[in-house]
């Protein structure tokens, strides 16, 4: 019995930052959020793989549910990308889409359930498939800037649907067409959504609801090694805690701070390396650092 | 008997911005600074004008000594710019020096025994022809990237010789030629300074000292009319406080969001209009909403 359900990618990336490289690293959002929700939650995901794909395990030994991982014909999803020493831009050198083409989520009977949905990147088309197949009481959702170009009017309607819509500042301002954040956050709430959190990258993140604004400063790094999932990793710990405890506006402050914690260690490292040496001891920490670091 | 000293410029501006301009306007790094000094305490500011200048009642109806302020042969020093959408960079069309070609900072004798100072961007070998004038306990200094590239050795020795330094996040980055804060500040550290806040615009505010971190994010404002002065008016904000508490890391975040607040009013119209008609009450309103926002 899942609790938390996952849709999203689960790709390869070849990734080259200026601390270094890594090639066929286990990558995609979905499998970002996943690992960053197993810290709180016992999340299913939904995606798909190809043949190729031989990391199950991996999601199975953090108490992954991989029932909704499709096995494709074809090749695993890959993503081929480097960072420059301005780590907020992530630079694609070659997207193979290979079985995700075709790919059209399906949800196992137990995950039609579960209380909570985490849409994390994929097309707005696939997202609203997913939310005809369950009625969760917390739906949280990410998109890309691809998709605010490509299919604007899908993206509204998902929107219009979810609890709590997640965009970073860029796509933000390109969604409403305005340089202003506090703007592009009071029209997203004008679709539906009970919040809206814009994530601005190591500038941390603003959550807006209708009364209330929260604003979470980034965790000071001096050392990203690598950017990749930083965004994926802060939902999935976000929507990981959220499941666990009724929803309140306090709550969800305190998700954001389990979401940066998690995404500050997601990066300090390539692909899902440090993650999988961060204990849940070493995220309470990080909360208490933050803590400290924004009283006055 | 001034107990805050403010070396800076006092200049007029010429400002346009995508939502206005003005022509003429009081200005300079020492007027914004004591404009916002002047909530908190009784500033005395030095520096120099033009035999054009006529705006001295505008100090003086604010408390503001102008013993320390020279009127020289000429006219006074005049900066005309502009700001796009990105207000975070001023683009500067012309920058008259005049009178402030020859200007030679002497302090009033009951100046000398002030106890806080702001050295606000001017020439480093003017500010330190100051602080041979006066041994005040704290000293607050701040500076900007053309004395980075000029005057690099003079500023360090500024540096050595502040309590706390300020500076922007892309100064920060030139000063010691890293891309990251923490690095940069982490070095400002190790020249002498007590503590270094760097400035990052509209993502808020660093606090470094050599055992702890504070992070205040940017007030977040919908309408931006003129950031001209807004560094300045949060510096002035932050000693005017200081100089009247004894200090203490802990009076020192708070001071940090009092300049932010100081500085987020500054910023929402022309040159000192809307400092003009901010209140105290203003202040400590939106300090308290920085309370609120940042609270989890």
């Amino acid at each position: 019995m899942v609790d938390l359900v996952i849709v999203g990618t689960v790709a390869y990336d070849n990734i080259k930052t200026p601390f270094g490289s890594v090639a066929d690293a286990l990558g995609g959002s979905a499998t970002h959020a996943s690992f960053a929700a197993s810290f709180f939650a016992k999340p299913g995901i939904v995606g798909v793989v190809g043949e190729d794909f031989n990391h199950v395990s991996e999601f199975e030994s953090r108490n992954i549910s991989t029932k909704g991982l499709q096995v494709a014909k074809g090749r695993t999803f890959r993503w081929s990308g480097y960072y420059e020493y301005d780590m907020h831009h992530a630079h694609t050198l070659e997207t193979q889409l290979n079985v995700l083409e075709s790919f059209k989520p399906e949800l196992p009977g137990d995950y039609r359930n579960a209380e909570s949905l985490f849409l994390a990147n994929i097309d707005p088309e696939l997202q609203l498939t997913v939310l005809e197949q369950m009625s969760p009481q917390l739906v949280l959702a990410d998109t890309m800037n691809y998709w605010i170009e490509k299919k604007r009017e899908q993206l509204l309607e998902v929107i219009k649907k979810t609890s709590v819509f997640l965009l970073n500042d860029g796509e933000a301002r390109e969604l409403f067409k305005t340089t202003n954040l506090i703007t592009a956050g009071r029209k997203i709430l004008q679709l539906g959504p009970g919040a809206v959190i814009i994530k601005k990258g190591e500038h941390g993140v603003l959550l807006f609801t209708d009364s209330t604004t929260f604003m979470l400063p980034g965790y000071p790094l001096e050392n990203v090694r690598d950017p990749t999932g930083a965004g994926d990793s802060f939902a999935g710990a976000l929507i990981g805690y959220l499941s666990q405890n009724s929803f309140s506006e306090d709550r969800l402050r305190k998700a954001i701070v389990y979401g940066s914690a998690v995404a500050s260690f997601n990066v300090e490292d390539f692909g899902l390396n440090k993650l999988k040496r961060t204990s849940m001891h070493d995220i309470e920490t990080r909360y208490k650092e933050f803590e400290a670091m924004v009283k006055f």
